[in-house]
This record gives structure tokens, sequence and C-alpha cells, in this order.
């Protein structure tokens, strides 16, 4: 894929950006490719749809799936207008996206009050030690589940 | 809130889990609760709704912002049955959830091949170092909409 189509791609991610923000939007885009066409696109929806989940790179992800009917997006690629944050970078390897193209940073979201650096910490830290309590119980009841899952012939693997 | 109820929330996020597996789904369920109800719930989907994002965390939380209508889960808990991977970690925070309850470990997920190592380690990383590859394009077309969301009047802060 050449120079020109690339830009292409982050242009139209770009463009879902700006047009978000006119509706009052957070300004981020993303855009799936596979086989230099466009399978999916997507943008921030998370006060739109009230979704805090609802992350442009995980509603393209989410779009290109549904058109494909997989949940495997091997051989495609990832346009956004922003560096992903935590979040939607793990999304990214579970979809098994093979490359990650992005126009603005970490750094240019945090400036306009965007700043995921927290999560990134966060998510880094000892569990012991992040900002969220956690607390185990029942996992004796629970791990039932997995055992039943392991038995099961007709599971499909992910 | 007392053991007995933490215990009641746990088991149905269990139940969850094990219905999914009848149904050849994960075997992962959470439950999203606040003032001691429960205001959300899910079972893993991602191979019944072809979505590599449909962990059991994240159907649960977008459940439970659709019925109370906001993207804002302040003073909510989730119980989940298996320790969250990072995407559903970052979703937690994005949805400003006040407590993780889990039950099952990401070593008894990883024990039934639910392997979300890889992830953590992965986001930990130097972004230079990470597995996908990454190129950054067009930043300077890309911060427009940067500057449009701060001059926005109308724009809803998350």
């Amino acid at each position: 894929m050449g120079e020109e189509s690339q830009a292409e791609f982050m242009r139209r991610a770009i463009r879902l950006s700006s047009d978000n923000v006119r509706r009052a939007g957070g300004p981020f885009g993303a855009v799936i490719v596979k086989g230099g066409q466009v399978v999916g696109e997507g943008c921030n929806r998370v006060t739109a749809t009230h979704d805090p989940t609802a992350h442009a790179e995980i509603v393209a992800i989410r779009d290109a799936c549904r058109r494909l009917s997989t949940f495997d997006l091997s051989g495609a690629e990832i346009y956004t207008s922003c560096e992903p944050c935590p979040m939607c970078l793990a999304a990214i390897y579970w979809a098994r996206l093979e490359r990650i193209h992005f126009a603005n940073t970490k750094e240019d979201a945090a400036a306009v009050d965007f700043d995921d650096h927290f999560i990134y910490e966060e998510i880094g830290r000892d569990p012991a030690d992040r900002a969220i309590p956690r607390n185990q119980l029942l996992r004796d009841e629970a791990i039932k589940a997995f055992e039943d899952w392991t038995a099961h012939a007709g599971r499909i693997r992910y």
C-alpha cells in the first residue's frame, strides 16, 4: 500500500473526527482497512450513546466485525485520528489488527483534557497498588464454569 | 454492603458465566451494582455476536449505562467472574466504577487458554517495542479537530 492511499485512509478518519465535533462529540475518528478497502469506521460516541466504551477505535472494530461477520480482523489495519488509549489498544490486540496508523498523539489529547496517561499508569501497577480497590471472593464456585468450558466439545475458541 | 449480598452478586455473575458455557460462549459473566441493586449485567458475547470487544465486563458496563442513561457509573461496583483483561480494566476506569470484585484469576483463565498476559505486557512496553507496528502520519491535519473541540462551546466533557 503506497503513501498516497495511507494518507487517504487517514484523511477519512480525520474527517470522521471533525464531523463528530460539529455534533458536540469527542474529536476522534477511526477507519479499519483490509485488502485496500475500508471495512469499518466509527467516531467517538461516548456522550451521544451513553457508552463509555464507545471510543472511535472500538466503534470501528465493532463495525468491521459486523460487516465481515467475524471476530478476527487478522490482515486488517486501523487508521485512528489519535493514538489509542489502553482500552482501545487492548481491543486492537483482541481483534488481531496488524498495524496502527495514528495522527494526533496521547500528549495532544492530554492537552485538550482527554488524559489516558493515568489509566496507562494504573494498568502497569501491581493490582494491590491501583486506585480502584479489588476484592476476590468465591473462586471455588467460579472455577466450575472454567472446568465446564474445557469439557465442552462445542466451544468456539478465540 | 455485607458479606452475604456481595456473595449473592458474585453468584449472579458466576451463573451468567455458567449459563453462557451451555451456549458454547466464553465462561465469563459480570454484574454492575449500584445502591445495592443490580443495574447491569452481561456475559461474554465475542463469538455469538462477532464482537471481539464483547467481554462480559464491557457488555455489563454498556447495559448499565443504557439502563441508567449515563456514561458515568460513579458509585457503582462491578462483580466479574474473572479478573479483568486490560481492555476491561481500562473500560472500568473510563466508566468510573469504584470497586472490582472478582472470582477466578488471570492465571485460572490462562490455564483454560484465555491468556491476556501478553496484552498486559504489550501495553506496558515502549510503543516502539510492541508487537503491533505503529505509523504516525498527518498530525498537522488531525490536530485541527482538537482545536475545533476546544473552541466548541457546546462540547460535553467526559
